[in-house]
């Protein structure tokens, strides 16, 4: 086990159960939309305008800044950049209902750390429990499963699942203006990574459905898979409950590297988690695009940044500011946040 | 280390060094031809026959055996199966030609293993020193410099080297039939991938030029990559001396659940090595191809099968027969094997 990547997934993590931060069915947005009135989520301010000229410049033919479609990748941030992450990563959320559904089939979890605080909605114990309750927490949701078993339990947890301030689906909070933007870049012949710290067979299970991203083009975090051949003949991939790769902060361009294997024109992130991925963007040659979603609504929304547990956001907003990067300011740039109710 | 991964990394690489095994520049196949003659280079026998009919009845709208085109993933082993891979793995030939090139630098090789073998051309030597031989050439030119630098280096390698049986570039021994098969299959909507035991990064320099695969689509071994930002402010990816995956065996599938997230329908392999990939693909439900080369031609190319160091198709090859799956003998089936010279 990598100290380094532990160090990561505890601060990706763990951050969660520290948090106490406590509008609108599925944004369906095609590509004839995106032509009739570009980015309608986004008021006219500097960032839409800021994104319209790039976009404009990288796809003009003959033109100084003129990029040619297989080189316009384009990579998102998941968590808080293209759906909400409060009050905990929904993944986590997702963990915590694994046990409690889990636990009759578990009467020792009733007596065990980590399991008993979550069943008795204990987080502060929980997030007392350290790495090894993390890990613990990890294992017996995210593994010794096949891939397959995996991705239904997922799937079925996402289509009943409410969040607990919303009481709407999950994937049902995510950000309208992010969707139309997806689609505008596409339409102008990007293609669209997530690289996100998320499980990637967890991201894998909705993001061609909600964004629109192929699960091939869906960069995250994993635990180790092994091939099995049983008796019947039919292989299958067990998930183990070991981490391999922790794709936040500096894992992000390493993920970029190793999934894409070229660089980003184009990165938009919420949290010092993708600093990494916006410098190594910016690092390239000829004109880039580096965007932060600044959460600054708390009505509609949240407000938090450099003091939140959850997608803390404070390295990488200086940064921004004296780089000149986009920052969205959600309460003033956007003028919806989630999809309108079905 | 992972054992595991050091015996099949030993088994991929070193068997190069125990063989003794010992046409026509860049083969551009456009849609418009591939429409014109489906696949010039296969003879009118049971693998194209095979290939043709699986893809019409997959592309066939309201057929039993209709795939809708994002699910139409193809997957294609490189070495032996989209180019040619005697008398030694062609990274192989690029790494013992960079150690001669190194030399200079390094005059303690001279008289240290297994550097002073290669240097005096003493292969069986070379392979002796065993695991820790093959880690010290990998580490040597693999590692030690930023991807960009590598790349660099390979590109300036395939730009030269010349293959010694044929004369020619390495990226001109790459086999027409799969060319046009690759051009077919995209024509009809599949996406195209390399799944293969040599380097990503490797590979990735040439796939895109050479195959029309682009480097988001290669899957294949990697070497640990990380994350710095020197003083100048501009972030590098360093290559460090260790293995990180070995994408062969049972690593196949395990790669394509990892980088690809949904399982082939189309799998093209040549050696032992691409088994589970190809018992994977055939794990699925629905219609499916498994395809394998058999090179059966000393004169074109190379006769060798059960008993190769390099390429040994032996498992594969009785559970191919077993199984129906469709092997193709290169001296009966492809009536060109390489690109005419330009």
């Amino acid at each position: 086990m990598d100290v380094l990547n532990w160090s990561l997934a505890r601060r990706t993590l763990f951050a969660a159960f520290f948090a106490v931060v406590t509008a609108f069915g599925s944004g369906v947005v095609s590509a004839e939309d995106a032509k009739r009135d570009t980015l309608p989520s986004w008021n006219d301010t500097a960032p839409k305008q800021a994104i319209v000229d790039f976009v404009s410049r990288v796809t003009k033919e003959g033109g100084a800044d003129y990029v040619p479609p297989p080189e316009r990748i384009a990579v998102f941030d998941n968590d808080g950049t293209l759906w909400a992450e409060q009050p905990v990563y929904f993944q986590l959320a997702f963990a915590i209902d694994r046990i409690a559904a889990l636990a009759p089939e578990h009467p020792d979890w009733e007596k065990t750390p980590p399991f008993e605080d979550i069943l008795k909605g204990d987080l502060k114990a929980v997030a007392a429990s350290g790495e090894h309750g993390l890990l613990e927490i990890i294992a017996a949701t995210h593994s010794g499963m096949t891939t397959e078993k995996f991705a239904a339990i997922v799937d079925g947890w996402l289509a009943r699942a409410q969040h607990p301030r919303f009481h709407r689906l999950y994937t049902d909070l995510v950000y309208q203006p992010m969707l139309e933007l997806l689609v505008y870049l596409r339409a102008n012949g990007f293609k669209t990574f997530i690289v996100s710290g998320g499980g990637v067979e967890f991201m894998r299970s909705f993001a061609d459905r909600v964004y629109g991203i192929p699960p091939e083009q869906v960069v995250g975090s994993s635990g180790v898979v092994k091939f099995e051949m049983p008796a019947d003949g039919k292989p299958v991939l067990m998930k183990e409950p070991k981490v391999e790769f922790v794709d936040d902060g500096p894992g992000k361009p390493v993920g970029i590297n190793r999934f894409i294997g070229r660089r980003p024109i184009f990165a938009f992130g919420n949290s010092d988690g993708d600093l990494q991925m916006l410098q190594w963007t910016a690092a390239g040659g000829g004109l880039r695009f580096m965007g932060l979603v600044h959460h600054t609504d708390a009505e509609r929304e949240w407000a938090y940044d450099r003091h939140s547990a959850v997608g803390k956001l404070d390295k990488a907003l200086d940064e921004a500011t004296a780089k000149g990067w986009t920052v969205v300011d959600m309460k003033t740039d956007w003028n919806v946040v989630f999809p309108p109710e079905r």
